[in-house]
């Protein structure tokens, strides 16, 4: 008999996710809009050349300011020598392959552990490609931040690749960018 | 009487940029338009839940493969709890805000060295609103990714405000963001 249903549920994992966790989330959001309104935040500073460093720690969510963060992340981009930079950290272009790569990710598991769907595995690979003529100022019909962006991603799973593509392609990274540019997305499963 | 122009020129610094360096990128281009065209690239590993990893090394630039990259760069994004993670890393939504961070900061600091224009401090913060009714399916009619992104710079240096927006404005990731979505972009000087 079970006498505790509740915690049974907040504790089931699905994909590495808190199942009943993510229920009272999406729960809590149905019933006030209101708590569905996050912001994300970041401050920068400079340090020379492109070397810069961002501090990212407080972020509002359902309809309180976050209070599970004890230490702030810290951040570096600086660029490679061809870019006037010293390879100190990934740079900006990379950073926002990232954003990409972990948005489809985690946005697929996610979704996934909602549909009671198993993930084993999930591997991608990024490109963006640039005419840095935009960036320079040496084209003005030449746009400046990325012309094209290919995606590849691998999934080991046994739903089918319509309903895995479907899936990812919630993320709000992905909806930033393909917005704004091509963007070529191709899932294939093992 | 100068003997080694072209020596001196490489390392003449400007804003922490090796101008002599810029400009012959700058004059590579303008030889070779197919030197313009970078390719930049990650891979990403699902660990669990939402935390993955991304791995950045090679990129595509000035007509070759790099080589001066000799460790690859690892990153990663997790999710607070209440977006089903576990804070072991900023979330993708940060990285994207991080990305404009220093691409704007870069770009300004790059076109103020090549102007010889110098900059003696530059902060900024950035908010990313969302509506995550969107992320979770809960509205069609409700965008995934950011609704609205806004940017305070402050920038300690003699040019003016409106050349120095007009400098960060060449900005890669502000061109793909601001083509998705409204972005409000304020710079002060001090």
């Amino acid at each position: 008999m079970k006498t505790s249903n509740a915690i049974e549920q907040t504790q089931d994992m699905t994909n590495g996710v808190y199942v009943g966790q993510l229920m009272n989330v999406i729960g809590s959001i149905e019933a006030d809009t209101e708590y569905a309104k996050f912001q994300w935040r970041a401050t920068n500073q400079w340090i020379d050349g492109e070397l810069s460093r961002s501090r990212i720690k407080g972020f509002f969510a359902g309809n309180a300011e976050d209070s599970t963060r004890k230490e702030a992340f810290t951040l570096y981009a600086d660029e490679p020598p061809i870019a006037s930079g010293q390879n100190r950290a990934p740079n900006s272009m990379e950073y926002l392959l990232h954003a990409l790569a972990t948005c489809l990710t985690g946005t697929l598991v996610n979704h996934a552990a909602v549909r009671g769907i198993e993930i084993e595995a999930v591997e991608s690979s990024y490109t963006g490609d640039m005419d840095v003529r935009g960036l320079f100022g040496l084209a003005d019909d030449v746009r400046k931040g990325f012309s094209k962006v290919t995606v590849d991603m691998r999934v080991k799973s046994r739903a089918s690749v319509e309903e895995l593509t479907e899936m990812a392609l919630f993320s709000p990274v992905y909806d930033v960018i393909s917005n704004s540019l091509p963007v070529k997305f191709t899932l294939t499963t093992y």
